[in-house]
């Protein structure tokens, strides 16, 4: 991201990456999706060849970071984004500081175990949140190429569709009310494409958030829907240049 | 607890609650073990009565406090404190602050749904933690008056005793693992009778973490045995009337 310089020279460069990383030395540890990416010195390479400061930085925390200053979390001070895509994760703000983690791993909430006799995930445990509620775990279900073509199928009236559908919905809710009862926070902000998943997959994981969650204090953390679409990433980049906390722990 | 003043004159008062409360406001909001307690305004009624300030303050939050500051957990930026006891609770230091959450009811790690289908909880759910692992669930699964009943049976070769215990100590760990995986703490103490109910019940508890976990992640995050006992919550007392932190969020 160009923040000043001499007509195009970036002077810093925020990248977002998916999977854990540790954002002060630069790593990334492993990005499941990114095969071969394994303890990868990012920012030393990225540096090497850009001549400019560099920070890596996880994309969910990136997206937190973006929606808490300029998105739905505006001004929260204990704040969870959660995307819920192809996999499930999340970035938080907690005690209006960017939390990371003791090494900047914090925000599997895609690898709690919610079913713990459930199916196979692609981590190798079983019964993973992202096993049994994940746009690729919703199309393995349903026997589908993708997620969007289960919704589809399911407001045409499938049954098996809409079947995968409620159970993901279900699974959803449960964890979202466990993250509220346990973190007491003051937003949750999802993003990704679950809300394209129609109104029954939303009414399904609402109605299992209120049964997964103490009313007081689910009353006290709404969820919302992430504002920033596609630019969560670049708004958080932004944030993190031009404003930026101590990046200690 | 007396910290100066004219011979037993208190000068400040901490105590602790079995539930959730707002430290700032001095209210316990709700104590599921102490019928009746419904936003019980605790500290003006004690100031009311000791003539002095009065600190209220969640009994899992104290403990964390003391284990952090003297116990387990000295100089842990991102810790936990986890007892297994009648009930299931947590305590946070996040940031190496407390960690209260939004309102002061952080900390229901009881609460989170680990089993969908589970039992009945006390809290009206069904398949917390608390209904599955705690002292009072595996009294009652295996039909005895108490969890140390269910351990030494199950130590004098009882399957069903071993049956139900097995079973609590693999939704505990789980539980523990997927805690490892969304906060990415450096150090969990584990506190209560849980250390009481046998190698059988740790050992299964442990194998169940590492399940339920990312190796990376599990490695950065001991869990450890809480040092400091029933002297806990005056331990943390102690720490939170003469080392204060900043009491907001």
């Amino acid at each position: 991201m160009s923040t000043s310089g001499a007509a195009m020279d970036p002077m810093t460069v925020a990248i977002g990456v998916p999977g854990p990383v540790d954002p002060t030395a630069g790593v990334v540890h492993a990005a499941s999706n990114l095969p071969g990416w394994h303890e990868v010195p990012l920012r030393r390479l990225l540096e090497s060849k850009l001549g400019c400061r560099c920070l890596v930085e996880h994309d969910a925390t990136l997206a937190a970071i973006g929606e808490q200053r300029r998105g739905a979390g505006r001004g929260v001070a204990n704040f969870a984004y959660i995307t819920v895509s192809t996999g499930i994760g999340a970035g938080f703000i907690i005690h209006n500081r960017v939390y990371r983690g003791g090494t900047g791993a914090a925000g599997e909430f895609g690898h709690v175990v919610v079913a713990p006799d459930g199916p196979l995930c692609n981590c190798g445990n079983r019964g993973c949140l992202d096993a049994v509620a994940s746009g690729l775990a919703i199309a393995r279900e349903a026997g589908a190429s993708s997620a969007v073509e289960v919704a589809i199928a399911a407001a045409a009236g499938d049954q098996l569709a809409r079947a995968v559908l409620d159970a993901a919905a279900r699974h959803l809710g449960l964890a979202l009310g466990g993250l509220i009862n346990l973190l007491n926070l003051e937003m949750i902000a999802v993003g990704g494409g679950v809300f394209g998943a129609g109104a029954n997959f939303r009414d399904g994981m609402v109605s299992a958030v209120t049964q997964g969650s103490f009313e007081r204090v689910r009353r006290q953390c709404p969820i919302e829907r992430a504002q920033l679409g596609n630019d969560q990433g670049l708004v958080g980049a932004f944030e993190l240049v031009m404003t930026p906390e101590k990046r200690a722990r």
